[in-house]
Parts: C-alpha cells; structure tokens; sequence
C-alpha cells in the first residue's frame, strides 16, 4: 500500500493512468490497483471506465479490461490514423533530404532509428498492426535495428531476442545458419543461443532496413530451427527494387523508391 | 485541438498524466496543454500541482515546472529508494543462480537485459543518478548493452550513439580507433560515424559489463576524438576482480565477486 491515506477519485486516475501508460500491455490484475489505492473494485471500475473513456475520445489508446478470474485491465498505446500519418509524411520527407546520401548510394537515418521517442511511437505502430499475432517474442538481428525492436517488445510487454551476426558469441550452446544477402549476395552468419527462445513460440522479425529480404529469409529460416512460428514481419523502410523479396509477407512503414549518389537524388515515401 | 469538447479536471489530469508519463524528461510548453485542453493556463497549473503532489507522495516520480517563456512542465521517473533497492537485490538472487553459469565462466544474463520492462526501469536509475551529468546523448558499444542504452536514452529523453566494433560500416565517413581488451589483452576496433555526434557534446557511456574496463577506457578514448566529454559510465554489471579497473569512475548496479563453471559457484550482489 501506498503513503497517501485516502485516494480521491482525481488523484486515484492519476496513478492508474501512469501505472497503466508505464506498463503497456502488461495486464494488471484489478486486485493490485484495490491494494495499492485501498479501493473498493467497484470505484477503480469507475476510475478505470473514465480513463478508458477519456483516451478513446481523444484517440490517445486504448484501455482493455479482461473479466474473470485471471482478468485484469491492460493499456494498448495507439497512434490515430491521422497521427500515424502524419508522423510517417513527415520521416518521409526528411529522409528524402540529399545530404542524407552517402557514398555508395546508402542512406543515412542514425539520427532517426536511435531517436527514443520516435522509436517509441514505430513500436506501438507496429504493436497495433501485429496485435492480431499475439507474439511471445519480438526478434531482430544486430545492429542497427536493436533500438526499435526493443520499443516493439516493450509496446507488445513481451522480451527481445537479438540475433549475433558473429559465431563466437559467449551464450552458451547456440545454433548458427548461414545466409545469402540477398542484395550483395555475400554470404553471412547468424547465430542465436539456445535458451534465448523457446521452442513453440510466436514471433515477430523486425529490421530496420530490406533491400532483397536476404536477412529476413535468414532469419526465419533460423527460427524454423528452433521450432518457432513467425507470424510477422516489419521493417522500418524497404526499397522499392528489387520488387521480389525473398519473403512475401512483410510490413515496410516507409518505401525508399530512388537514391543515387551521383545525382543527388533521394525520393522516400510513407508506404502505409 | 482533441476531439473532447470541454474537459472536466479528472478527464484533463488523465490526458496530462499520460502526456508526461510516456515522454520522459521533455519539456512540454503549459501552451502545448492549454491548446491541446482549450483550457486556462490557472487550471492547468492546479491540475499539474495535484498530479505533481499525488506522484510525489506516492513516491513515483517528480513533476518538474520549468518557469519563463522557454518554460514548461516535465515528469522524471523515479523508483523510490525502496523500489530501488528490492529490484536489484532481486536481481542479484536471480542471476546467482548457478544454472546461469556457462563454459568458460561466462553469466547468462540476455533475459534479464533483453526484458523491456526491466530495463526501462534500469534505465531510470542511470537517468535518476546521472540527472546532474545533463547528458546530450547516451553512448554504448555493441551488442548486448544496447537495449539498455536506449532506455537510458528514454529516460533522459536524448538521443542515443551506438559505437560499432567493425570498420566496413556503412555510415559515411567515420573515426575508428583500436583498443584493448583490458582482461583478455585482444585487440579490438571500435568505429563511430562522424555526424553520429556532435562536437562539445557532454555523454554518459552505458554498457551491459564490465571486467578490466579496457572497453569503456576504449569508448572514452574515441568520445575524446570527437571533442565529447564523458560526464559518467554506467554498467549493469562489473566484476569485483580486477579490483583496479582502467576507467576510475564508474557506476554499477551489480557486482559480480565470484563465478565458477567447475564448482558451480556463483555469488552476485546488489552494488548500490
């Protein structure tokens, strides 16, 4: 139990917005809340109703209580259409700005993947277009594309598991495949513990980049060595060419449909 | 403008809490909420005086207002000295346990630090500690001190720098320098994109472990080729021996005193 004596109503929506908006996802037994407020369930149902209530009209998330005996009360984060379009417009066009062109032809967008809030906000993005999925684990392969699926696995409230691109990792047991960049066609390896996954589980692949899908193929064909289901992948941007990738289904938020080093040319576009 | 016509006190605390609670330590302008809210500034400041009041008597975090033009109105996560304390002593007994021990003496810890909610809160701790450091990024190495860095990241609500151990990246034109690895004596490459930071930046450096310190001595060496200061290290981890670590200044939640994968034994403490 807390320190204050006698919650008001006021100040009881205030913890159980910040309990739930800190947590997503996470189901918090009613119990917990009567404990810690020292609350009568029939007025936290009344607290919980108005922050459900609140959130839905302003289109800031969603509450959802589960009744019964394993019940509880959950919070989903949720962008609106109009937000989430917004904000990928807007990752759109500052990623088709030309000094983002390195030699090469590869593009610079550091900035943006290791930016907290923003990869915040592409996690619940992907949390909601994957919720049907249900996944137990959210997985993706060094480096660059760690930070993102960390906000993913804490939007879905479920563990990361990383993929080492390197054999001589010290986890114990582990298994390794290797792969063919399906862009450079350069062979790769990927490695995975054995205990960093369970056999059975679902899962969702999540990447920052794919040109040919070479790596995504890698990766579920490691995961179809642990027994493990993918129900899903996301990417942050994908490239317009090659049109075929090596896996059929995936989500791509943003498409980079042109970007040469010559030129100066750059074009990037919201792909949902 | 949000689609609630007029909102009551207990509606306008939720929206506020929440605002606050999933963006940590950003500054939100009072006009910000007021639009958002159509509400008077007068009322918004009582909303946030309870919000600020009931947070901090619960021990759950600090509600900062920042006064003047440039002003506004911040939450700090804080986990109350207790919290604190029963976290990583929980932590301490879990990675005690000798089934965590693998070949060669290493700890199997990547569930612990792969667990999003955990290391949320971990990363409350280096922001709660470091507060005074302000920060304008936060550092790491790859691999495994990822996820941590960037809720680190998110506490402090900075950007954060991911320091690669290969020089073939594909980020434009880079600084790399090589290190020692200060327990194993191998020498290492660590390469940082020029425009990943900015020079006269202050940092805080986080990684998951640390024995001799020869990495974070190597992070340090490459942050004084970008002009950066180092104002902190934090580690999840380090281990009691070498007592005499390469970096002097460094904070660890854990210690690990002892590990041993012929005799089974393991023992690791609560460092704070």
């Amino acid at each position: 139990m807390l320190k204050i004596e006698r919650w008001r109503r006021s100040e009881r929506v205030i913890f159980l917005t910040k309990a739930l908006v800190e947590r997503p996802h996470f189901l918090y037994p009613l119990g917990y809340f009567s404990q810690q407020l020292s609350a009568a369930k029939s007025s936290l149902s009344e607290d919980l109703a108005l922050i459900k209530e609140t959130l839905n009209q302003a289109g800031l998330g969603e509450v959802v209580t589960v009744s019964g005996a394993m019940g509880g009360v959950r919070y989903l984060p949720y962008l609106s259409p109009e937000r989430e379009k917004n904000m990928l417009d807007d990752l759109a066009q500052k990623l088709s700005d030309p000094s983002r062109i390195l030699p090469g032809g590869y593009l610079y967008m550091l900035d943006l993947i290791y930016d907290p809030y923003l990869i915040d906000r592409l996690g619940q993005i992907f949390a909601r277009r994957f919720a049907h999925c249900q996944p137990d684990y959210i997985v993706t392969v060094e480096t660059k594309g760690i930070p993102m699926a960390t906000m993913t696995a804490r939007a879905f409230n479920v563990p990361l598991v990383v993929i080492r691109n390197d054999s001589r990792v010290t986890e114990g047991s582990a298994v390794s495949i290797n792969y063919v960049s399906g862009s450079s066609k350069k062979i790769g390896t990927m490695t995975l513990a054995r205990r960093a996954i369970k056999p059975n589980s679902k899962v969702i692949l999540i990447d920052d980049f794919m040109k040919a899908g070479g790596t995504a193929y890698g990766m579920m064909e490691l995961m179809s060595e642990f027994n493990v289901k993918v129900e899903g992948v996301g990417v942050f941007i994908s490239t317009a060419q090659p049109k075929q990738k090596k896996v059929k289904d995936y989500l791509s938020l943003l498409e980079l449909v042109a970007i040469d080093d010559v030129s100066g040319l750059i074009d990037v576009r919201n792909r949902l």
